[in-house]
């Protein structure tokens, strides 16, 4: 609150770069915990904008029309403000880049935010996914042990470690008599990789801080192999770039294409795919336990034994599967989600695209095997943002002693339930659990045309350059069909069997109007209102008349509806509301509104 | 038959370069219209390439285990074989040099494909696409016209025509007043476009031949626009780039992304959708008529032109309405198909991929309208394969007069009603005639980032190199188990109609059964055995058990089935095998030998 300069400012443009005449007029809002921009018009379209995704905000100088502000968010998401006051446009820099920059964890979202949940579900929540489950699931009788199902067959083990402190020629025994012991573990194997991570190079140059990489001469029967993942400082590097390529404004062919080479981002996502498949091809083909490293163990190690786990394990392609692997083998593990995603005003070095190259490995994946997968590519991005967002508890922090320390459990809300309850939004219509792709251990290309731009996730820079139309959408409509054909059909049977029973005869029906009712196509237009609307972080007033713009209180509110007023970019949120709305009107599918939601927003 | 140096060679390596475990070996036969390969394997596998489709044939230095010989074929499929002698080797590549470059249209095989139509067939069946027909569905009381559907409601048109003569300062009154008149035609606008699809510098440059462009001085009311699509040349040399770039054995990420730039595809094919863009929002929205032309009228302004139709008119987005469109806009507007697809051994300067061009555009369009196009990519694959080979009769020559004088229609068959007959191959399973996308003008975004590489096309040059897992024939699953569900259904009604008129009851009968077979997952294996495999010309000799090959009479069969003998690269042949397997082997969908096919090919 004492950051808020000024809470509201009038006659401020939003200005949508490609298409001016799309731009509109309206109030910017300042709330603890969003930027609420409402437009003039007569539908009050909002924009929110939660503060802890605020990524930087830039003022450009001001011109005889205004104050130019971009702010830009960490999910890539690009807003481009005009307002007329400098005086007024120098606050809400000042305002928004104190509040995006929290300088302890008690700031951060997760502790204010209130999705109305009584103690006892909030804990059971916390018990949403669990390790131990997930560990008997893997038939594992010790924690110490990391193996896959297809591992089990083989029973060869996936294990992760940090650098061994080698130096130039220190050697561990204890070091080496485990690995002999993951070794013998492994009976139909006589040798054991070591999967090193990094490239060569890397290694060799921290021999020189006593660390490094393991010795073959001193480990018995051991295959070193190095993999060539960079570091985390080239990646936030490459990132940079591929996020200027996506704000390009009306880039040429020629200025594109170079610009995706020159970020280099393909390459590094290809890099980790295929650390991901020689780990799963040791595994799976070969019987050969691995021990995988890098230098600390929580970032490219991750990023390798994770993508080997999809590929792997059919589970880790499921909702719930991809909920567990990430709970296992990033926020246990101790990735440092907070550093790396920039939750504090801290260290600019140590934050790094770690989860973003795995989810989006997943993606490259989901384009390859477009069956093999439950969930889709929203999901995806969900969770992307959720990691920045700070709006759930899970994945505050560095470590599970960070964790436990702050008491997140107590304080704050798990994301993992949430989007369970949403499931239905982030299933993949082609998933197919009879489908041998299912089923068995995925084994992708990796060859160079096999890798696209991520245009769902780096193409967001502009209101105008969303997708026009969803596959998955269509695809969606084609499965409603479908099940609403089969229900037809069970009901049919129903009726047919009751009529046997009977022996009766009523009055003959006409069967034609019932046929006409199950060959009418759905209309597609009413399914996509909501579903094409996964970019947006826009809501119309008349979708919620209920609600109050929380800026005259100039706090987060404590009673009402919380998903009305905190969850600015979350898609869910705006699903409710279209089902409330639905309620209230009716069945109504046509809707204008909704069409003209989809149109103002896509 | 005179040009076979050797019909026979045995013990032939077919290399498969990604993965040379895959590699096999056989006996490769020369006839008269094509080269194949029978593996040595029990299942004696069979690839087929048809010479009129060969490319080029190159030979490089036998080393000590063979003679290297590669196959380039004009689909942008590749063979590598290692012939064990080298004196074989040369009669091979001397044969193969020849029979891919006939002299003149006597030798085209379509005039000795025989697909045993009788003659009243093969008349009836080159009435298939009627362009009078057409153009009373589009509303023109004359066939001076062009006019979409889209266009007759703002009474606007597209004019095609080559350049003007007008040099530095020429005029030609007549084409003042034509232009003047079409101008009229359209009472709604007060001037009309003229769009040269040149870059304006080769616009300035045609006037020092008395040629040029409009002097906007001398005309009424046009505006001028150049689009800047540039010529044959510059194409040929940007697709033998790109080609080039599939060809890459590993490449890296860089090499990949460069040479996709610096091949300069990409900007090509933007700048063709550019053109449509310009023109059909010209048309639709602004209701200006639009005058087109490049130099001669008959390449970029077909391609702009076609473009346009497809983004305007929902009608060419179905399979017959392509089919009629590229019967209007290329084959009846002289399109120079011998020259420009090398049909006949002749100048090389003549070749352009100006319709591999219009084929990528709409290839292009379905990537962002998904639900837009009734056919799928497989139907402009098949469209691109046969327009360079020769097959039938419908893309000889360079203009209308040349296919009169050859009597095509008496002497070679029509590709359209072949392909009709096999649509439901070619359908996509997405589209839907309800859909606002469907009806619609299309409104694509051209930023750069909404091209991608056509791995389907240019990423055949390894076998190992086709995609996985074809979204398409999952849909296709989705889409066969609704309409077996909705023919279920009609059963059930049906039976249930009778049962009420009947009023009498029967013995109950278990209805489980029913349900159960109708919640029976389809087994998608099995569904994609075929579909799957439309990349392939192998075949098994288990699939066409009455086939011989023709190798011994080194002459075109006259008898028998010719889809067996000459359909090489034919998807649909395949089809037909399938299906007669299908039909003596009974519903055993999980054959074996369908799922190995599968493997042997992807």
């Amino acid at each position: 609150m004492e950051h808020i300069r000024t809470p509201k400012v009038e006659n401020v443009h939003m200005i949508d770069r490609l298409t001016p005449r799309k731009s509109t007029v309206g109030t910017l809002y300042l709330s603890s915990t969003h930027t609420i921009f409402v437009e003039n018009s007569e539908a009050r379209k909002e924009t929110w904008v939660l503060h802890s995704l605020v990524y930087n905000v830039e003022r450009f100088p001001t011109n005889p029309s205004g104050s130019p502000l971009i702010i830009r968010c960490k999910n890539f998401h690009v807003y481009r403000l005009l307002i007329p006051q400098e005086r007024d446009c120098l606050d809400v820099l000042a305002s928004l880049t104190r509040l995006s920059r929290p300088e302890c964890y008690g700031e951060l979202f997760c502790f204010s935010f209130n999705p109305n949940l009584d103690k006892e579900l909030r804990e059971k929540a916390w018990g949403f996914i669990d390790l131990k489950a997930e560990f008997n699931r893997m038939g594992i009788p010790s924690n110490l042990w990391h193996v896959t199902a297809a591992n089990h067959e083989y029973r060869a083990s996936i294990c992760r470690s940090s650098q061994p402190l080698s130096g130039f020629s220190a050697r561990s025994s204890d070091d080496e008599q485990m690995l002999q012991a993951i070794m013998k573990s492994n009976p139909i194997s006589e040798f054991m990789y070591v999967v090193d991570t990094r490239p060569k190079l890397n290694a060799m140059a921290n021999r020189a801080a006593g660390k490094g990489y393991e010795n073959e001469d001193h480990y018995t029967n051991i295959k070193l192999q190095f993999i060539g993942i960079e570091n985390i400082h080239v990646m936030r590097n490459s990132q940079q770039k591929l996020i200027d390529v996506g704000e390009l404004a009306a880039p040429s062919m020629s200025d594109f294409l170079w610009g995706l080479e020159n970020s280099g981002w393909l390459k590094h996502i290809k890099a980790v795919l295929d650390a991901g498949v020689f780990i799963a091809k040791a595994v799976a083909e070969d019987g050969v336990s691995v021990l995988v490293h890098c230098s600390d163990g929580w970032d490219r190690t991750a990023q390798a034994c994770s993508v080997a786990s999809v590929l792997l394990d059919p589970y880790y392609r499921t909702i719930k599967g991809l909920m567990v692997l990430i709970e296992k083998d990033w926020v246990s593990f101790g990735h440092k989600f907070s550093h790396r995603y920039a939750h504090l005003d801290g260290d600019p070095k140590e934050v790094s695209p770690v989860m973003d190259q795995f989810l989006e490995c997943v993606w490259q994946l989901m384009q390859q095997f477009p069956c093999a997968f439950e969930f889709n590519e929203r999901f995806l991005i969900q969770l992307h943002t959720h990691i920045y967002s700070c709006q759930y508890g899970n994945f505050i922090g560095n470590c599970q002693k960070e964790r436990r320390d702050l008491r997140l459990q107590e304080r704050t809300h798990s994301l993992w339930p949430h989007l369970w309850e949403n499931r239905a939004e982030y299933t993949n219509p082609l998933y197919r659990t009879d489908h041998s792709q299912t089923q068995g251990v995925l084994k992708p290309l990796t060859t160079a045309y096999c890798f696209k731009f991520w245009k769902g996730m780096y193409g967001r820079a502009e209101k105008s350059v969303a997708s026009h139309q969803s596959p998955a959408d269509c695809l969606n409509a084609v499965r409603e069909e479908s099940q609403q054909l089969e229900e037809e059909l069970s009901a049919h049977q129903e009726r047919l069997a009751q009529l046997k029973e009977k022996k009766t005869s009523g009055g003959r029906k006409k069967t034609n109007k019932l046929s006409e009712r199950v060959r009418r196509p759905i209309p597609i237009e009413s399914k996509l209102s909501s579903p094409l609307d996964y970019f947006t972080t826009t809501r119309s007033e008349k979708h919620t008349p209920s609600f109050t713009l929380p800026l005259e209180l100039a706090a987060p509110p404590k009673n009402g509806d919380p998903d009305d007023l905190s969850t600015c970019s979350d898609f869910e949120s705006g699903v409710a509301d279209l089902s409330s709305r639905s309620s209230s009107a009716g069945d109504d599918a046509k809707d204008p509104d909704s069409d003209e939601a989809v149109k103002t927003n896509v």
